[in-house]
């Protein structure tokens, strides 16, 4: 039957899930512990301080038993009252999307706004908390992942912390292939998760909270209890005396153990440097071939992520159908408002290397050429290799 | 540092998660494909018919991405509306627990409680929905585990089908241990997972949705949508022109593959022989040995879990403390209500095999004699040994 | 510790042992069964059955329990006997290589040697058998791997076999990516092994031995018995009843049959197809860049190794230490006489891939301009991508 | 097809190969790196620093590429030449084997030969090496598996030095069960390997050779070279700058690693005592119940296997059957001479625990009373619990 399946693909050049690193995927193989058993109980919290490490926080963040998207659904039901205003930030799909959530239990949600291209300024968000002053929560993404760009964090950040709120930052597809904590942002909540930057398996969401959030957490009446969608059950389950509020899943916290390893033992600039480095190839070599960016500016371009704008005309679901039949690539489509408008090149862990700019680009020049539209592949490659043959040692 | 970490056990007979057979631990390992590229949308495809084939539904049943304690959570918050009046069965902690669920949207909630050791009679329940006719939700745990019990669900699902409610039923730690299906039970949801009898990671629920539980879903006004508590975002997920709701967690998907083909290559009717065989000579050899059974009667003891009463005047965390330390083993302690009272064996398996039964015995008697109880090791095991000798071939 | 250690390659596109395919790493990590266990019995004869339908004989080939180098030193050992005289072909390093091991055992050695850019024809061989018609042996290397070149196995089969010599054949590195089997070449002895075009594991290796060999084998009266170099000790070790001379090698057991279902179940049609695409855009990229190809034709080019020539006054090794460090991509240096005279790309299992082809060239190309030679890395990727794109579907 | 296959053994507790350690299996799913890449060679440099760590040499042991048996061929074939005579000491199949081996190239070789259920003394060695002064080596068997005996391998190689012959010690099912190292009993050869004590894969001997020894080969002139046979192409293979002879089982060097990791981390000593313990619970179980030890003393039963004697009329082979079909465990027959004689328990590994020494001795005490035979398992039971009971913390 395994044969009457698509072929595999050759190579994942997705915006998340992406493809593991081998370390990973051999601490998925790992044995499946009793989760009151005192051998993963202390394990559970090795890894907990490993994440810590990491995250770079004092506290122990929490590790929660699925996606990061339901881990923010989750951050917004326990942290969001009844008589909290939130000022939300939409940059993108998944900011938008967030002011749904919010509006579920907030008092009221206030907006930025910005076209899906852009990023938002930290005086935009300064003038919005100037208008509602009785903002008590301000939430953000800070790679908006289906339009592959950036808002810039720690601006944001230090605006949100003069006024006073709590801020949430969704740092899922940024956090791991850029240089960004917690504390760099004056995040509250600050949510990411494995499998994207840092290479894991999808399935958990970690998230760093701060003192401060958890006294907003626990003096918020409507914050769930014995619930998926309770931050505060778990909030000392990495303790041995608590035990967990619902079983943890194991493997991918034998998953996790070996992500935050391989990003610590290879060293978190170095990381970085990877998804800068190939980032940067892969857009010189896009332009060079003739493309748009997505992105208004390059300035506020993902390093993990390239937005391609889809050439007028042309369907991206046929693209990437070529890209894939052809060189065995896979590459992610648009979401939501973004969807049917770009093509987003992932650089996300074991990819974060500049040979698969090369691929991407090659890969899209070829497909685009096989549908009848121009693309300069040979300028888009020369273009790649200069940036990366620029690169000091 | 690994190494400052206690031993890690020798042999886990937990009540879940249990140890995973190999073949499964073998498919965690596999490639984390994009989700939605083709091949994964295939292959999710696959698994969900093979699971139909596995619970024997016509329908596709739901794989949900968290474990099946938040699956029951979600399952109530869908199906059960402001208008419903539920009938839960309480034979347990875990049938107590689905009742606070179950009263976060329903109209009213009225219970069948029995002690904890013993299971609820079909006659029972008709009584308990002919002084309530206007149930329409009927709520119950086949197994439930923190008591080792089993209620007859057969006999309650054809009383509740009569009536004409809905049956929702626990089935996470009976499915794949012993012949239960949502068909056999006229159950119209009916929850499971890969992490207990199947001997599979924990990270996944499964659901059987009948077509009148998704009716009656769809015309809830307040069930879940764009949340981690909704069944309807998933229902038709499984198919390629669908999408996911939210990312799945690929790694516990390439694991429940493997899980379905282990069981339905090993036949489920040997499956099942094995969790009755071990269970019924670990029963035997707890007996002979002097100790008590938790379950009011035998009948009603699980094929899956043995528990066995804590003997009076000791601590069921030192027995577990001296099992672990010089066997090896590892057990289960109560949970709630039950907790300190009893001590649970897992069969669930790849430990669903008769010499674990013996393991279990020995185990558990030379603990108790190192801490001064009289238990009788030799007759425990030749009971064991008895009902081995005496299966047919 | 292990972060001392330099970088793990990101791409490696060696002439073997090459990346395993996922399917494989899985299967290694399989249990470790008791060799005498009728279970691991009966799945080392399964293996064994497939084994003979990847290699198209009706006879159980052999499976020996190290790499194919010792493969061809215990094949010489047990065929070649004192009264036997060899025509050992010799087109490369391990072409000549052979003839040393034949000398061992033989009467008499003789040659056809060509430059070890070229390769032997059917006629030379057919000469060689007129000369010297007490030929008993003819023993060639198909690919002789240092030199990425190919020997007609077909028509020189014919040759021997009219002449009614025993055929010895190396195949290790082109069965699997080409067509190639023993009745195709009327080889008596056909060596080859798992960790080339088949992507699997270092560690085994397999021989396909005709009825005709095992009898000259048997009526050899040194041929070695209880011994590594035996051939003999192993006939009938896939048979239950025999048991095995010596312990199996059971996870690359494990590995191997995971290689023949991935071989079997893609199609060789296909996979030899994605080898000869491969290839066949390499060197078209290879040659538009400006470097020169080993082959002395291009006919001659190996399908599953592309040998490029080293450019005057250049360091294969210098070159190949800025391949790896700025592209993460490993190549595979000469052996003996071709050592420092050209480099290696090999397309040989999971990497038999177009885009890999665009990696090779690209990395190479960039290598070489770091280093102040002159490569037109443009019109190599266009020359690749030419033969990508008129490929039909 | 899978399914037609017997039923996998459910605890194998074999002599070996024996069930691999989790983390074994989680190594030898790791990426297959190219023998000549830099990380590699690396690698496999740390590794061999490891081995060396473990046997406590100061130079670097061999890994060679396939399994003992193999190893000990080579070792003699490399060692031995045409000046040497041979004192083989004979307990058993093994060593009794190796004398045939010695025999190929030696001048002379001559024996002291014991029945195979009983050792061989320092003083009987040292009496053949006055009678025959010229011997230059010694082989010995430390552990002949077959027999489940240990020869004193201290006071022998004591007498073998002050003599001043070479010894070379088959250490293969010892090394890593119990505390003998090469130092500790003046070994020149010392060969042992992963898949015994260790728990790990079988596919690789490694081998600790002294100063002396390798002397001794070097100014051998028959010496194998270019060949498998070879010692001395490996010697310095572990050096970057030398290149490997042939290709490394690079997914086996994998596992090694993690093999000496886990013997390592969880503390040379703590392994032995394991070991000590199961097999002291093994042996007083077994004879409780009525059978005998196979060993004519017990002080002389090895800590890693257990010979027990097979009862008068009865069938290994039948006997073992029912373990396997009962109670799904796997016992080792006998080889050679012992083959009928005895069944062996194996303790290596990760089932060196005491709770596997009550498996087996209830599994073999329930096939035999299946048979007919009378076993007294309850006192067979009682009597291992004491053992393991009387162990101080």
């Amino acid at each position: 039957m395994q044969n009457l399946f698509p072929k595999q693909p050759v190579i994942t050049l997705s915006a998340g899930p992406v493809a593991a690193y081998p370390r990973v995927l051999q601490a998925m193989s790992g044995p499946v512990h009793y989760d009151y058993d005192t051998y993963f109980q202390t394990f559970y919290e090795a890894v907990s301080r490993k994440l810590a490490r990491a995250l770079k926080t004092d506290q122990i963040p929490l590790i929660l038993h699925y996606e990061p998207a339901v881990g923010l659904e989750a951050a917004s039901a326990s942290l969001i009252g009844a008589d909290d205003v939130v000022l939300n930030l939409a940059s993108g799909v998944y900011g938008k999307g967030f002011g749904y959530w919010a509006a579920r239990t907030a008092k009221a949600v206030h907006e930025v706004e910005v076209p899906y291209n852009d990023s938002i300024t930290a005086d935009q968000v300064a003038e919005a908390l100037r208008n509602r002053p009785e903002t008590t929560v301000v939430s953000m993404v800070h790679h908006d992942t289906p339009s592959g760009t950036i808002n810039s964090a720690r601006e944001i950040g230090k605006v949100v912390r003069d006024h006073g709120a709590l801020l949430l930052i969704d740092a899922v597809s940024s956090f791991g292939g850029m240089d960004i904590h917690p504390g760099d942002c004056f995040a509250d909540i600050f949510v990411t998760g494995p499998s994207k930057c840092l290479g894991g398996s999808p399935g958990l969401t970690t998230i760093a909270v701060s003192e401060r959030a958890w006294q907003h957490i626990e003096a918020n009446p409507a914050t769930p209890r014995a619930s998926v969608l309770s931050l505060l059950d778990w909030k000392n389950a990495w303790r041995k005396e608590e035990g967990f509020p619902y079983t943890p899943s194991v493997s991918e916290v034998n998953g996790l153990d070996a992500v935050l390893d391989q990003y610590l033992d290879e060293g978190p600039e170095k990381v970085w440097q990877r998804h800068a480095l190939t980032s940067s190839a892969c857009r010189a070599g896009i332009k060079a071939m003739g493309l748009s960016l997505w992105a208004a500016r390059e300035e506020i371009a993902s390093p993990t992520t390239t937005a391609v704008a889809v050439p007028e005309g042309m369907s991206d679901e046929e693209i990437l159908a070529v890209t894939r039949k052809r060189f065995g690539v896979v590459f992610s489509r648009g979401r939501g408002d973004t969807l049917e408008k770009l093509i987003r090149i992932g650089h996300m862990g074991p990819v974060a290397e500049p040979s698969y700019a090369i691929i991407a680009v090659t890969a899209l020049g070829g497909a685009l050429r096989e549908m009848g539209h121009k693309a300069d592949v040979a300028a888009g490659v020369e273009a790649c290799m200069a940036v990366i043959a620029a690169q000091a040692d």
